[in-house]
């Protein structure tokens, strides 16, 4: 039988390492131990690559915002083709910090990339492909940013100005309430409530399948 | 007025360098002086980042064609954002080691990527953006990498086998067929006649403009 593919989304600072955790002890829960752990933009050795080029600082030269996208995709496409795929042919689960959802949240609405754009490339470069279940982590950007902050610094698109934080939550919870795969969790409680609200969540959904 | 952009094709060891300078040459002796040279991939201190990651030996994982194709797009975008538009604003010629062309030849008649998939990509990232000539060198491949060979080492692309060049050569024949803007050269020729050729061919179109 073929895994699935479950796939943490949210801001800066919403807790995604936190719920990637409890993600993988609910499956444990449910007897499930054979779990790969993905991240994006990366997850493989090339695909790393990929993502530090987007991170990073650019003195003297803009990295445009279509070349950022496309090094999204890239990376995705990468890590999907070399990683997931095949995790998920073997039987193996996967949980993913981030997928495609990131795209259409930060290039769409951040970056106010158009849809359709958005669309043509995920269907050329991705095709029927998506995660099983989706848990985006719904947070304040200023509350997120301010906790990300805490971490120490922050890179080249964690510097973006808050009105991009929140087209990229405004886009988030458009693209949340249209498909039945995503789950919204409220990431502005305390960090125990969260997790116990991604709990409960994922055993409402394993129940089903 | 804008600058004109001309673009050099062709399979390895074609003589696209020779063809640069004959160009070059050729321009210059109608005094367009002001001319900018770019390559593919690359370019750009970023875009020149893209071209290591395709061109390198990945040990152990292998660059998936679809990420290839990615990254080849991710530094044109970036390389015609950065440079070229803004040359060809300001009244710049601008002379390209490759573009648009070759990936429609490798990725599409070498990897055998969908034609459809590689126009939804050319068109989502560069819109109506093309060159206002294109010069094909035209060579038998085996003679190609023979001379490629003779410089030095193969990088990962240039290792293909044969039958891969024989269908990059075959997607190069059929698209210059197809579109006016691109002359074929016959680069199996000595260097002084394919360099006789292009100024000849370049000066025809001149003299049309």
């Amino acid at each position: 039988m073929n895994g699935k593919f479950i796939v943490i989304e949210g801001l800066e600072g919403a807790g995604k390492s936190t719920a990637m955790n409890a993600v993988v002890e609910a499956l444990r829960a449910h007897h499930i131990d054979d779990i790969t752990r993905t991240r994006e933009p990366g997850g493989t050795v090339l695909a790393e690559k990929m993502r530090a080029l987007v991170k990073e600082e650019h003195a003297g030269e803009k990295l445009q915002d279509m070349t950022e996208l496309l090094l999204m995709y890239a990376a995705r496409v990468q890590l999907v083709e070399t990683v997931i795929k095949p995790a998920l042919a073997a039987g193996l689960w996967v949980v993913g910090d981030r997928h495609d959802l990131s795209s259409q949240a930060y290039q769409g609405g951040g970056r106010q990339i158009a849809a359709e754009t958005l669309m043509n490339l995920k269907h050329t470069t991705l095709g029927d492909f998506k995660p099983d279940l989706t848990l985006y982590l719904d947070i304040d950007p200023r509350v997120g940013l301010e906790r990300a902050r805490g971490r120490g610094e922050l890179d080249r698109i964690e510097k973006m100005d808050i009105s991009f934080f929140e087209r990229t939550r405004q886009r988030y919870q458009e693209l949340a309430q249209q498909d039945s795969s995503i789950v919204t969790i409220n990431a502005d409680q305390d960090i125990a409530a969260v997790a116990h609200d991604i709990k409960v969540a994922l055993n409402t959904w394993l129940s089903k399948q």
